[in-house]
C-alpha cells in the first residue's frame, strides 16, 4: 500500500529564495505518517495511553531534488518499506503530479516509558504489515517496491540504502 | 525595567516576499518573554510542577510598522504594563537599531491545573512587580512608561487600549 | 460571504503544553485567507507581476479562547469586514465544531512597488465587494456582519474595534 | 576550523512529546551554518547579486540520538568535510554539553542563475578550503576528521557515507 496525502503550499512554507524551505519537507511527510498511521487503524494517543509506547523518529536520509513554490499542490506519499525488531522504516516521497521533488527514508523507533526502544507491538506490526503485503499483491503500483520484503518482512534487517 | 533580548533573522524567518514572515515576530517575542521570566528568577516548569499553574497568552494586538530581513540583528523588548488578578499585560516590541518594526501589546493569564484562570502566584507578583517598580524608578528609559501604574500596579484593572 | 477552510492539528503545531502554539494560528488563518483570495479569483503571483501591489498585514488582534489539540479538525472561517483606500479589514476565525477556538481581526494593507501604500486596486475591490454584498443578501449566514457595512462599504473608514 | 553557533530551546521548537520537534534541528543547523559562512567572510546575498549563484541544501542524513528540551542550550558544529566541483559536504552536530542528540551530514549544491548546479566559486572555495585546512593541522581538534582529505580534498569525489 502506497498512501497519500495532499498538501498545499502556503506562505509559510516558504523562505527569501521563494521556493519551500528545506525543514518544511520534514513537516510535510510527517503530516503523511500521520495520515498513514491513522488510516492503519492506529490512534497515536489512544497507543501511548494503552499500550505505553510512542514512536520517534531515528533517523531521515532526504534527497532534494526539485524546489516546490507557493500555490504548488503537492503530494506526500508513505511506504512502509520494513518493520523489524523495534525499528520502523518507511520511503516518503513528496510530488507535484508526476514529478519527484523529495524523496526521504525515515526510521522510526518505538519508545517505551522510560524512552528506551521497545518492540513495535505486535497488534501495530499486524496493521502495518497488512498495509505491507497488501503492496506487495499490487507490486506494479510502487516501482521500488523491494521484493525481498515479501518473504519475512517482520525479521528482515533494518538497513539504510 | 525594560529587558532586551537579541535575535537573528536565519532563512527559516523569511517567506517568499523577501521579509520575516508575520507569524515569526511571536516566536521573537516568546523568545524575549521567557528571557524575561528567567531573568526575574521564575523557572516555568518548576513553577508549574510547584505551584501548579502555567500561564497562556489570551490576547495579542500587533502591528507590523516595517518589515525585518534576512540577517537583521533585532532587539526584543519586554515591558511589564500591569498584573490583575490572573492577568499579566506586557508590551513587546521588535526593533532594529532605533528603527521600531513591531510593537505588541500581550495579555497573559494564569491557568490552573484544570485549566481554569488562577490568581497570579503571590510570589511571582512579587518578582515581577519589583521589575515593575524598578522601571518606574527611571521613567526616562521609557516613553512609554504609564504613570499610573505607580500607585497600585496589582490592583490596576487590566484593559487594552 | 463567509470562506470556511479545513485545518488538521499535526504535531508540528503543537507545543510542549500539548496544544497548538499560539503563533501558528496566525499560519492557519493565512492559509485560510491565501484560499479565500483565490475563490474570489485573485492570483496574488499575478497581482504583482500586472498590477505592482502586494499585500501584507499592518495589524493583528487576536483572542485565544480555548485551545486547540493534536488530530482536531478546525476550520478557518474569513469573512470581509471592510476595504477603504489601501486597506483591508477581515474578521477571521479558527473553530473546532461549533466551538470558537480563536477570533482575529486582521489588517491588511496593500502596497506598491516602492512598498509605500498603495490604493486597492478597482478590480480586486470588485471582486472582494461582489463576495462582501452577497453576505450582505444573506445575512443570516453571518450573525456578526455589521449592517453599516450595506450602504457604501468602500468608504467606510477602517475602524479597529 | 570547527565552527560552534550556540542555540537555546524555546516553546516554538518543542512538540506536545515536550521535547524539540524534528524539523527544527534542520532549522538549528541552517543557522548553524549561515553564522559558519558569516565567520569565512562570505556574504550569502552579496554573492548571489554578484557571482550568480546561491547554495541549495541537496541531500540531509540526519540522525536523532537523544532528545533536547525546553531550555537547553545547545551547540551547533558546522565541519567542511569535502568541497568538490559544485557540492559542498558539511558534517553537523547538535550537542548539549558533551553529549551528542544529532548528528547530520549536509550536501549543498551551487546553483547558478537557471537553477542548474554550477561550479563553487574559486574565491569562495578558497575561504572554506582555508578553514579546512587549518582543521587537517589541528586534526587533534577533531576526531571525526577523514585524512583522506588532506591531499586534494578539491577533487575528492563526494561520497555519502
Amino acid at each position: 500500500m502506497i498512501h497519500s496525502h495532499p498538501v498545499r503550499v502556503y506562505y509559510e512554507d516558504t523562505d527569501l529564495a521563494g521556493i519551500v524551505y528545506y525543514a518544511n519537507y520534514l513537516k510535510f511527510i510527517e503530516r503523511g505518517r500521520s495520515e498513514w498511521i491513522a488510516v492503519l487503524g492506529v490512534d497515536q494517543m489512544e497507543v501511548r495511553a494503552r499500550l505505553g509506547v510512542v514512536f520517534a523518529v531515528r533517523r531521515v536520509e532526504a534527497d532534494y531534488l526539485r524546489p516546490a513554490r507557493f500555490g504548488d499542490d503537492l503530494v506526500v506519499t508513505t511506504r512502509l518499506a520494513a518493520v523489524t525488531g523495534a525499528r520502523i522504516l518507511l520511503e516518503q516521497d513528496v510530488l507535484r503530479g508526476a514529478e519527484l521533488l523529495f524523496a526521504a527514508q525515515v526510521t522510526l523507533v518505538c519508545l517505551g516509558d522510560e524512552g528506551a526502544a521497545a518492540r513495535v507491538p505486535a497488534e501495530i506490526r499486524q496493521k502495518m504489515s497488512a498495509g505491507l503485503h497488501q503492496a506487495a499483491v499490487f507490486p506494479g503500483a510502487d516501482v521500488r517496491l523491494d521484493t525481498s520484503l515479501d518473504a519475512d518482512v517482520l525479521a528482515f534487517p533494518l538497513k539504510h540504502r
